[in-house]
């Protein structure tokens, strides 16, 4: 599918195919190319869970204020926005950028000073303000993938966070900024129109 | 571009070829596209600076460390995430989704009140957590909406927001979770290859 037409055409779907799963290949696929995301200093400060089990569905459904599409979709992600990724992932960052020539040798220090620096203290306003800025950048590359695996999506904030995480043992210092749910649209279904949107040149300036 | 191959090929360009323009037709047409993207509500918390001239790119350099990309990119986007959109976007999404047919009309305080449980408060943390997730979503929207439109693209952090608001006269209370270099790889630059990702086993687990 066209990168313009996979834009033009994601719509946020409610009503997904009961029944039809993605097989765990097809999942992994979409993840695996939705991790060429972007991210602050290539940090990769998300982690996520592929819930695509009836029984596991049912329990995010309960945590999700007994939304059916939870149930209905083939598979719901929890996106997981890791405020530690700079100390998680900062050595194996650095060690790539200087074997494949990005950065030299001397000026490590330099670059793990301007990563704390960015991602701010542990458990501060920025650090969570990075981490689910990227974890967003990798919800949308996920969410544009998937049109072009033939999938739909929703990106939902209709849940209780502290639920989800109680539930999927989720440490209580990660962000959940959204659940993904990924399928198929059902087949009786035929989508309203797009609803409003604002015209470019009320958000925009040009200098 | 196929979407997949968009998602595969897109990278952090970090030299543009210096001068080439993006006719302002084809800025329209990539914000437009963009702006497609889902947000929580569909209240589509995003703003944008299009900085397009030789003096605003110059201007905007000194705002962003000095880093020539600012100026040698075709155009910077500043993205804004406005944490007040429920208040100035609400009464338009209600009344498309009214009139749409997505609900009825006597439900309209009840999404009204979901959307300003959701969004949180005036001023806290809820509220910009919102604002740049969703403004995130709009930003990588963006950038593989580029790779479309023949487009590279570099999401940038390293500038000082202060300065940036300052300069182009952003208040105070909206936060621009990145900026967004556009242009056309320099002609004589082979990129290295991808730095670091991690295995998805890593960091998703299936359940």
């Amino acid at each position: 599918m066209e990168i313009i037409n996979a834009v033009k055409e994601r719509r946020s779907i409610n009503f997904f195919e009961p029944g039809r799963e993605i097989s765990v290949g097809k999942l992994k696929e979409l993840i695996e190319l939705a991790n060429l995301s972007p991210s602050s200093f290539n940090l990769q400060p998300w982690r996520l869970v592929a819930v695509n089990t009836p029984e596991r569905k049912k329990a995010l459904r309960k945590c999700a204020f007994d939304q059916p599409k939870v149930e209905e979709a083939s598979a719901v992600f929890i996106i997981i926005a890791d405020p530690d990724a700079v100390e998680k992932n900062s050595a194996r960052v650095l060690d790539s950028w200087e074997k494949l020539g990005y950065m030299k040798p001397e000026m490590r220090d330099v670059y793990l000073g301007m990563m704390k620096n960015l991602y701010g203290e542990a458990g501060s306003l920025t650090r969570k303000l990075f981490a689910v800025k990227n974890a967003s950048l990798f919800g949308m590359n996920l969410m544009l993938t998937a049109k072009g695996l033939g999938l739909e999506t929703h990106p939902m904030d209709g849940f209780d966070e502290a639920a989800v995480k109680k539930e999927f043992k989720i440490p209580d210092d990660k962000l959940i900024p959204m659940l993904i749910a990924a399928g198929y649209l059902k087949s009786d279904i035929k989508l309203l129109p797009r609803a409003f949107r604002r015209d470019i040149g009320e958000f925009t300036s040009f200098e």
